[in-house]
C-alpha cells in the first residue's frame, strides 16, 4: 500500500519479473486462488493469480489477439466458439469481433476473477458481458466439456493459467478427449503452453498429450511483454490437416470477412502466418509433425 | 556473493527482471562502465553493463543470430562486415559462420568486456578471436568508421547498448552519415534498437536519424527471452530496396550456400521472413515506408 513497494512474480524460483506498485485495489483469496490487482507504473492495471501475473492493461492486446484471432481464422468458418478461462474478459471481446461467431461461451471457474475483473478492469472485457450472442458460466471446464454434445463447438480456446494449481486438470487425457469430441468435424482446440525457453515441458508434455486425441498438432508463438522469457508458445490440435499454413492472402480476406480487419494491435495477416514459424529451439518439444 | 541474493536489472525504474546468483564472477569499472559477470541459477553466466543485461549463456544465441544472420543474407553477398560493439564476441562468431565473409572487422570500444569475456565467456566467441578473417580492435567506433575507406565494407552491424551512456554516440547523425559513406553500394546497416513496448522512442528517433542517410529504412524483431518486454527491434537501413522482403526460397539458397543452413537454434529462412512482418504497435513508431 505504500507508494514505493515492489511486486516479484513467483512463477519462477530464482528469476522473473518485478513491478513497482503504486497502490494495491483487491487482494482476494477465492476459493480457488490468490486474486491480486494493483496499479502499476509501468503497465496500468495488473492482475496476478497465485503470484503469477495474468494480465495487464499494457499489453493484455498481444495475447488475448494472438489467442482469438489465429485459431478463429484458421478455421475459417467458426460460429460456435468455447471458452475455458479467461475470466477478465478479454478473450470474449476477442472472439465477438468476428461478425460470423453466432454463439460465445466462457466458463470461468472462478467467480470472483469475473467480478473483480468487472470492477478493477472493466475496459478489458468491454461491452462483450451483455453482447447477445455472449453466455458467461461460472462453472468448472472440465465438467462442462464433459457435459457439452458432441459436434457442439467450432473452436474452443483455453485460456488457462499454467498446468498448476486450478488450472491442472485442463491439460488432462480427459480434457482432451472430450475436447475432440465436442468439435464439430474441422474443428480445433488452441491452448496456452507456457514459455519455452524456461517451460519446455509444458509445450512437450501436452503436446504428446494432444497428439492422443487429435491427428494435428502443434504450435504458435506470441511474444508477450509481460510473460517474460521470450516467445510464448499457444498450442493447437486440429481435426484437419493444413491450418497452421494457411496462406496470407486467405487470412486476410476471412479477417476482412469477419469484420476486424485493422482493429488489431500486434495481429496482422502477415503476423498470423509468421506466429506458426517456429524457432528450433521450440520446434523441437513438438511431436513430429501431423 | 552469498547464495541467495538477487542482481535486479536496473534498465527501467519501474519494472524489471531480477536473477537469482549462485556467485559474482567478476565485478569491473572500467574506464567506460561497471561491467558485473555472476553465475545465475537459470541462465548460465550473466553479463551485465551499468545495470543492464547484455547477454546470458542461456539465450545469447537468439540475439546473436538474428542481429548477424538477417543482414548477411539480405545483403545475399556479403564478403566485409564491420562490427561496433559486440565485444563478447557472439556476434563475431555469427559472422564467420559465413563462409563468403573473407574479412570481419570487429571494434569495441571497451578492452575489458573483451578481456572479461574472454576469461568468464569463453564459449561466445569461440574460436573467433584467432580466425584469419578476423581483425578484433579496441577503439572508438565512431573514430573508426570517420577515418574508413569509402565503400568498405558490405554489411555494419552495431551491436552497441542502448543510447544511453557509452552507447549514444552510436545515434547521432554523424555516426549514420559514415556509416552510408563506408558502405558500399548495396549495403546496409543494422543496429539494435531496444524494445518497443518500453522503449518506443528509441525505435522513432533512431530510425528517423537512418532515414536522413539512407532512402530503405525499416525494421525486425526478435523474442529474445532476457531483453524483456515483448519483442526487441533491429533497425536495418539500406541504399537498395527491398532486403526486407527476400523471399524464403532465396534466404534459403543464400544460407545454404554460405555454409550456416542448419547451424541455428532460433533463426530460419521462415522465422527471418517472419521477423520483417511487425505488429502494427510496433510499426507504427518507424517512418512511412521507403
Amino acid at each position: 500500500m505504500t507508494t514505493d513497494s515492489w511486486v516479484n512474480e513467483t512463477l519462477y524460483p530464482a528469476w522473473g519479473q518485478r513491478f513497482r506498485v503504486w497502490h494495491e485495489l483487491a487482494r482476494v483469496q477465492s476459493a480457488f486462488q490468490d486474486i491480486m490487482i494493483f496499479e502499476s507504473e509501468t503497465h496500468g492495471r495488473v492482475m496476478l493469480l497465485d503470484g503469477v501475473v495474468q494480465i495487464t492493461e499494457g499489453d493484455e492486446f498481444v495475447y488475448q489477439e494472438m489467442i482469438t484471432h489465429p485459431p478463429l481464422l484458421a478455421h475459417g468458418a467458426a460460429e460456435r466458439v468455447l471458452i475455458i478461462g479467461a475470466g477478465d474478459g478479454g478473450v470474449l471481446k476477442r472472439v465477438l469481433q468476428h461478425r460470423n461467431v453466432t454463439r460465445a461461451v466462457m466458463v470461468e471457474i472462478d467467480g470472483e476473477v469475473i467480478r473483480l475483473a468487472k470492477q478493477f478492469l472493466p475496459g478489458i472485457g468491454g461491452t462483450a458481458w451483455t453482447d447477445p450472442r455472449a453466455e458467461v458460466i461460472v462453472g468448472d471446464g472440465i465438467d462442462y466439456v464433459q457435459r457439452a454434445p458432441d459436434a457442439a463447438f467450432d473452436v474452443l480456446i483455453v485460456d488457462s493459467t499454467d498446468p498448476i494449481g486450478v488450472g491442472e486438470a485442463l491439460f488432462t487425457d480427459d480434457f482432451y478427449a472430450n475436447a475432440a469430441r465436442i468439435l464439430a468435424p474441422g474443428g480445433l482446440i488452441v491452448n496456452q503452453c507456457g514459455v519455452p525457453f524456461m517451460q519446455a515441458d509444458e509445450l512437450g508434455d501436452t503436446s504428446l498429450r494432444r497428439a492422443k486425441f487429435f491427428p494435428h498438432v502443434g504450435a504458435y508463438v506470441a511474444a508477450v511483454p509481460t510473460y517474460v522469457g521470450g516467445f510464448m508458445t499457444l498450442g493447437f490440435a486440429a481435426k484437419v490437416p493444413g491450418l497452421d499454413a494457411v496462406p496470407v492472402a486467405t487470412i486476410r480476406a476471412r479477417a476482412e470477412a469477419a469484420g476486424m480487419l485493422g482493429t488489431t494491435r500486434y495481429w496482422t495477416p502477415e503476423v498470423h502466418w509468421s506466429a506458426f514459424q517456429l524457432p528450433p529451439y521450440i520446434a523441437r518439444h513438438l511431436p513430429p509433425r501431423g
